[in-house]
Parts: structure tokens; sequence; C-alpha cells
């Protein structure tokens, strides 16, 4: 149908990269049909060409020398799914010096250099798309940046890590402990060898910058974002949580009212109500609130080869018909908005407090004090024989308060003689 | 910022246009930063220039004229949100032929002209969007044409019309009967005076063609939907559905299996546990399943001032950047595949079925003996008795099957002399 072709450098031949290749080949004709271009995949990096692999690339295409495709003047779009920040950030200023678009996968990289990458993108009329980088599956980043540009968004809050969540979810089904099911994931090939980023929250906070800074239209970075990940959750708090009707799950949650913005990711009771409540296993769901649209949703698979590879080939489809059209780098809007962070004391929320404090009387009303002295009031209590009886287990739920009161009523407690241990704290959501 | 405006004619201000000037003026500085050009209400047509509205705007931009909108050499971009559709189809076509853009929440109008006025558009290099016609606060077109434009769609299912869910919803929490609650509706302003559209499915319907044109990028029109509305659906049905499991809702089904296309609307008997079954009153949830990202959902609200305003403006909004790159009318996809139908052989579901029968024996097995001559099996069945124990009343539902066996089979129970009546027949989704 058309004679020029786009010809494309996909770095990194693994997981995403086996399904880049599978959609451009698989789908040629529907692509050419939209694009009214030819896409070709030139050259593919590899660190280790000689690795067997599920799907036959020829071998002359193969190369583990990252110039050979930032250099190639014949190259239009670089394709990113290998992973890694520092080398990475390397060849993609590079091949936007080269004059070539990039489409990424990597969240790590964009949540870190999204900034510089997307300057020096703007600088040299290139194109820079990353859909893939959050929720896979789902084309969230174009409903934030396209489908709600009219609107201003005060809420988003989601799963965005599937191994979090598959852990999680496990743990609350079969009531086993962190670690077992740790293990079990990895076995699986759910969570990684070293599942620190996951589990840790990191990978999360990571998503939800890159949400922020498109959604609030401001440049939100990984270090405003407060991070608390999963590996202190015990089967305990899951069981606690589940008598008084709610769902273990790692939250992520980006809010931003009268111009303060606060971002946080950390694990959270969800009312079982909830839709998110019940997204078990890998998927992810994100729900975005605007002043004018309300309440909306979306949901899909947060990972895996061809969900995210649909992201990928989806950009690179954009990038074609901005070839063909001449308009490069020139849709994208760079954040405009100053970022002010809230303080703990706006940052307003539901709590779940688990005490051991002595079984003796007088005990409920001085921690109810402590409570009623930051204004905090209580929307649940609950209260049981701990250790054979000789304490009591306090499990209590906040109405809404700031979090700075939560926190120093909690350093409080626990300097206090009539409780023995702060067992645990966790924000709650989804009632009302 | 920029000195250069564009201008709008807007076409109704109703409570849609009501939304738009209420967003266009409240975001004017985040339009601008945007789009990087300035966006004005030039002139407002409207049918009663005297009638009291919730806004208030200059009288001299109001106009009864049509003309004086679409022959303004200085508007540039043509709003329709007055809806109709003759008067309508001629006013879009002179807008498009004037050289303007157009932005329309009318899917009425894109249902049955879509191919002839994106046939326009093409012609003369301007933008058509319409966002706001289906599911209206949820960016579904957009997460279609770009967001999955490198998959497959294999098929979309979902509630698109708030009306009718209002009604079933109320039926179903209430026990109510059809008569009743769309009195209410109407009373509340959830139904309109003449509801023949939303209870006809006519409304839902149009949306699905749209759906499916722009999912499988095949001309899908009106015609090809089979449509069933809800004034058939009784109390009684909605008990039995609720006794074996399932929630009564009107939805939209739209596949495609080996190129083969079949496009559905009908109530529809849906899991309790499957999250379409908990949508409620006037919201929209759609489902798009992809060969290669597998499934997805997408809700939010399907109607209402500002939620479909903000559809509306962020269509806008992309017209303004195309303005500005100077590549308007030159994104869009015509429907490039060619259209082929399923026969009722090739439709396959479940269904539920009702009948009366005579009380006694031989008669189950009669009625089993005609499905499995069909080579239909039963997933369950319920038998009780009917009009004091006279009759007896049949409650099944069926594996699946195809939809000219069922169709044969309810037409050989209605004739065969052990079946006093054929009751209801319902299709069934959201098992497995
Ligand atoms: N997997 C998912 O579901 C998913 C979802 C969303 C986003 N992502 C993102 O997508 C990216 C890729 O993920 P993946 O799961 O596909 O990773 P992967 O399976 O580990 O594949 C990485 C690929 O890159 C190549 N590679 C890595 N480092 C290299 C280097 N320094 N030089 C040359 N080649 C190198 C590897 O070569 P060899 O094959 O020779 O080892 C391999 O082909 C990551 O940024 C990830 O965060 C992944
Ligand atoms: N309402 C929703 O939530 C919603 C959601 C999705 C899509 N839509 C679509 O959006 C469109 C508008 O809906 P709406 O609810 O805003 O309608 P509406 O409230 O009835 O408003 C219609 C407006 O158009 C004007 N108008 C109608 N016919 C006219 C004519 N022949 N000449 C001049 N002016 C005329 C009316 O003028 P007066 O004010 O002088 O009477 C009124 O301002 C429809 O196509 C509808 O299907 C609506």
């Amino acid at each position: 149908m058309n004679d020029k072709k786009v010809k494309v450098g996909l770095m990194g031949l693994g997981t995403v990269g086996t399904g880049v290749i599978r959609l451009v080949e698989g789908h040629r004709d529907d692509l050419t049909q939209q694009t009214g271009l030819q896409i070709e995949i030139a050259k593919v990096l590899v660190q280790n060409p000689g690795k067997e692999r599920s799907i036959s690339v020829q071998s002359d295409l193969m190369t583990t020398d990252p110039y050979n495709l930032l250099h190639d003047p014949e190259i239009d779009v670089i394709v990113e799914v290998m992973g890694g920040i520092d080398n990475t950030l390397e060849y993609i200023l590079e091949a936007l010096n080269q004059g070539k678009h990039v489409v990424t996968a990597n969240k790590d990289l964009m949540a870190i250099h999204g900034s510089t990458i997307l300057k020096k993108a703007a600088e040299k009329n290139c194109d820079v798309f990353y859909e893939a980088s959050v929720a896979g599956g789902i084309p969230i980043l174009r409903a934030l940046v396209e489908g709600f540009s009219s609107d201003r968004i005060t809420k988003m809050m989601g799963i965005v890590n599937g191994t979090t969540n598959y852990i999680l979810t496990k743990m609350s089904q079969e009531g086993a402990s962190y670690e077992d099911v740790l293990k079990e994931a990895q076995a699986l090939g759910y969570a990684e060898a070293d599942p620190t980023s996951d589990v840790g929250g990191l990978d999360a906070a990571r998503k939800m910058s890159i949400l922020s800074t498109l959604g609030f239209r401001a440049g939100v970075n990984l270090e405003d974002v407060s991070c608390k990940g999963i590996t202190g959750v015990t089967s305990e708090d899951i069981d606690y949580g589940k008598k008084l009707g709610y769902v273990m799950k790692l939250i992520g949650i980006a809010q931003q009212n009268d111009e303060l913005i606060d971002v946080s990711v950390e694990p959270t009771l969800v009312k079982q109500s909830h839709p998110l409540a019940s997204v078990n296993g890998v998927f992810n769901e994100v729900y975005v609130y605007g002043e004018a649209v309300g309440e909306t949703m979306f949901y899909g698979p947060g990972a895996g080869e061809l969900p995210t590879a649909t992201a990928v080939v989806s950009d690179l489809v954009t990038v074609v018909k901005n070839i063909k059209l001449g308009v490069n780098g020139r849709g994208m809007v760079a954040p405009y908005k100053v970022k002010k962070l809230k303080t703990d004391e706006e940052i307003l929320g539901k709590y779940f407090i688990r005490l051991i404090v002595d079984d003796k009387s007088g005990v409920l009303s001085q921690v109810t004090k402590t409570l009623a002295d930051h204004d905090v009031s209580l929307e649940q209590v609950m209260q049981q024989p701990y250790n054979n009886g000789s304490k009591a287990e306090l499990i209590m739920v906040t109405h809404t308060s700031s979090k700075k009161s939560i926190l120093s009523i909690l350093k409080q407690l626990e300097e206090s003689d009539y409780v023995n241990e702060v067992k645990s704290f966790y924000r709650v959501e989804g009632g009302e």
C-alpha cells in the first residue's frame, strides 16, 4: 500500500519484546491500514544472542551493541523494553539526540528521569510515549492526558502492582504468612528473585508519580510519594481487617484539593463492598475522579507479554501516524502547574489501629481520651483477650482525621504506660 | 499567551451545552496551556432565546438561525449539542462544507449517518469527534481507536443506557412493576416524557453500532444490531432470575470471531457475581476483550451535564491541538474491514426459558427431549406449582447453544400440546 517503511530498533527481547514482535508481525495489515505506513523491526538488541527464545528472529537482526541501533540513520523509532535505569537513560537520550522517537515500557526510568527525557524530546521534536509503564494493558495515560484534558482531576486511587496484589490475595484467601506466599510466588514466576522493589512499594510509587504528573499536570517526583510496602503485613492484621469488613490491598492514592497534592502508596484496608477489594491476582484497577466527570474506573491486566505489548505497539502506532503527518513531538504537553505538597496536617484519612493493652478497667477510656484530645473519634472498636487473657487487644477504626493527629496519637500511645505495644496501623478506604 | 483565538459555534444550550460553557469558561487557563490557543464561544444557537437559563450568556451571542453560525467565516469549530437527526445532519454537513470542524454528542445522528458525515469530513480535511455519544463521561472511543489500535477486539459488552438501568435496578430492588417504575423515573427526570427510544433498546443499539464500527473497524449499521427492549420484562422474570443467581440488565454485546460479527441489545440475566450485575442507576460500564490484551473494563457516568461536557470539551481540545498543528482530518481511520454478520446458527449463548406446563408426569421429560433433539442441555432447572397447583412452572437455564437451536426449540414448545405457554426467555451472561 505504501513503499515508505518506518524502521524500528527494538531494545530488549524478553517478555515484552517478544510480544512486540508477535503483534507487529501478526497484525501487519491492520497496522498498515491504520498508519498508512509499514512498520519493520530492523534491529533487535539483546544481551545474549545465543539464548533460546520462544520466537525466531533472523540472527542478522540481533546485536549486543546498542549503538548499532542508536547510530543507524535508517532507524526512526526506538522501542525500549530492556529495563534498567542508568545505561538506559543514556541510550534513550542518545536516541533522541539522533532524532529518533521513543516508546518505552520502563516505569523505573520514567518515574526518575521522565522530565529530563521529555525535555530532550521536546527540544528535538521527537515523540516519547510510555503507556505500558503504568497498568500494562489499560490505556490509562491516554485517558488522563486526552480523555480528561478538559477536567480537573481530584483523585486517583488504585491497585497498580500485580505482585503485591497476588501475595495479599493469597495471604487473605489462605491465611498463609507473607514469607510462605512470597516463596510460592517466586517459584511460580509471579514475583522476581529480588522482589524488593515490588514488596517495598517502590514499583507502585513509581507508577503513582507518573500518574500524578500526568493527571495533576504538575511534576510529581518519586521523592514526593510517601511509600510503605507490604513486608510488615501480618496474617493477624488481615484477619482483624476481615472481621471489621475490610480487605488488605496495596493501594496508591493521589489527591489534589485546592491545588495541594498528596501521593502515597501503602497497605490499606479497603471496605469489602468496594470494587477494589475484589481485584484479584495480577489485575490492576485505577479509579479516577474529576471535578466535572465524577467517578470513573479502569480495569485490566497490569502486566504480561501480550497485554503490555498491546500498550507498546499502540504507542508505536501513534508515533507512526505522527511521522506520516509530520507532527512528532508537538502534541505533548509538559506539566505546567506548580506542585505544592500537603503537610501531614492537610492529609486526611481514616485509620485502623491495633494495640496491645493491659486488661484492666479504665484502659479503653484512657485510649479514647488520647484520641479525643486530638479531636479523633472512632467509627468501630473491638476488644478481645490477648496472650491467654493476661492482656487485651484493642482494634479501632477512626473517623476521618489528619495524618498528623494519627501520628501524634500513635506516638503518645507508644510512650504511655497503659499501652504495651502499637501492633499495627493502616489507612482505611472505600467506605463512607 | 497566544493571540490567535479558536472560535466555537455552539449549537444547543440545554443540559450538555450549559456544561460545555461552564467548562470552557471555568477551565480557560488550563485549556490554553494545553492547546496553546484560546477558545472562545462566539455564537450560541437556541430555539427559544427568551428561556430562563441556569447560566448567563451575553444575549448578542444567542441566535435562533443556524446559518448565523454555519456561515460565519470566523467560526472554526461547531459543537453540536442540540440533538435531532434530519436537520442536524444538514447543519453538520454544511459546517463541514464550510471547512468547520465538528464535535458532537449526538449518538442518534452518528449511528445512522456517521459514515456520510465522516466521509464528508475526510473530503474536507475536517475533524469530527463524538466521544460523548457513547457512555458520556467514559473515554471509551479513544480507548478503542487509540489505546487498542494494535490489538484485535473480540468482544465488547456493557450497560450503555442509564434510563433502562435505572428502571431495572428499581424493579429489582423494590419488586415494583415496569409501569410504576417508569412513571417514577419520568417524574424524577431519569426518563423522558417519550421514553420509547430508551426502553425499546434503540438508544443502546445506536451506541453499540458506534462501538462496533470503531472496535471492529468495520461499518456496523444500526440495522445490523438485533434489538429487544425492556418493556416486556416482568417482576416475575426478575424474581426467578434472582432465585437462580442472576440480575436482569439491558446488555449490549458485540462479538467478533473469525471475522464474523454479531451485535445485539437485549434484557439479559447477568450472574450476580459479575461486576455488571452491580452497576446501578445511571452509571455505564463497558467490558472490552482483545486477543492480546485480554479483559479490560471501563466504568463511569453515562450522562449528565458535566460528565458529558467533559467528553465534548476534551474532543474540542483535540480539535484545537490539531488546528495548532495543522493536521485536522488527517488522523482518523475509516473502517477498512468488510463486515460479515453471523447467522443465528453462529450466534452462541446461554438462555433462560420460563414455561407454563401441565402438571403431570412425563412433561419435564418431553421438554428436555425437545431440547436434547436440538443438542441443547441444561445447566439449571427449577419446577414449581403455578395457578394453585393446576399447572406447573418450569424455569430452565441452558448450556451454551446456538440462537438458532433456541428459537426452534421455543417454536416447537409453543406448538406442542404439553406446554401451555412460553412465558419468557432471556440471554444469560457472566457465568462460566
Ligand atoms: N513483563 C511485564 O509484564 C512488564 C509490564 C510492564 C512494564 N514492563 C517493563 O518492560 C521492560 C522489559 O520487561 P521484560 O519483562 O520484558 O524484561 P525481560 O524479560 O527481563 O527482558 C529484558 C530484555 O532486555 C535485554 N537486555 C537487558 N539488559 C540489557 C543490556 N544491558 N543490553 C542489552 N540487552 C539487554 C535482555 O536480553 P537477553 O534476552 O539476551 O537476556 C532481554 O531480552 C522493563 O522496563 C519492565 O519494567 C514489563
Ligand atoms: N443529557 C445528557 O446527559 C446527554 C448525554 C450524552 C449525549 N447527549 C446528547 O447531547 C445532545 C443534547 O442533549 P441535551 O440533554 O443537552 O438536550 P436538551 O437539554 O434538550 O438541549 C437541547 C438544546 O438545543 C436547542 N435546540 C434543540 N433543537 C433546536 C433547533 N431545531 N434549533 C435551535 N436550537 C435547538 C435547545 O434550545 P432551547 O434551550 O431554546 O430549547 C436546547 O438549548 C443530544 O444529542 C443528546 O443525545 C446528552
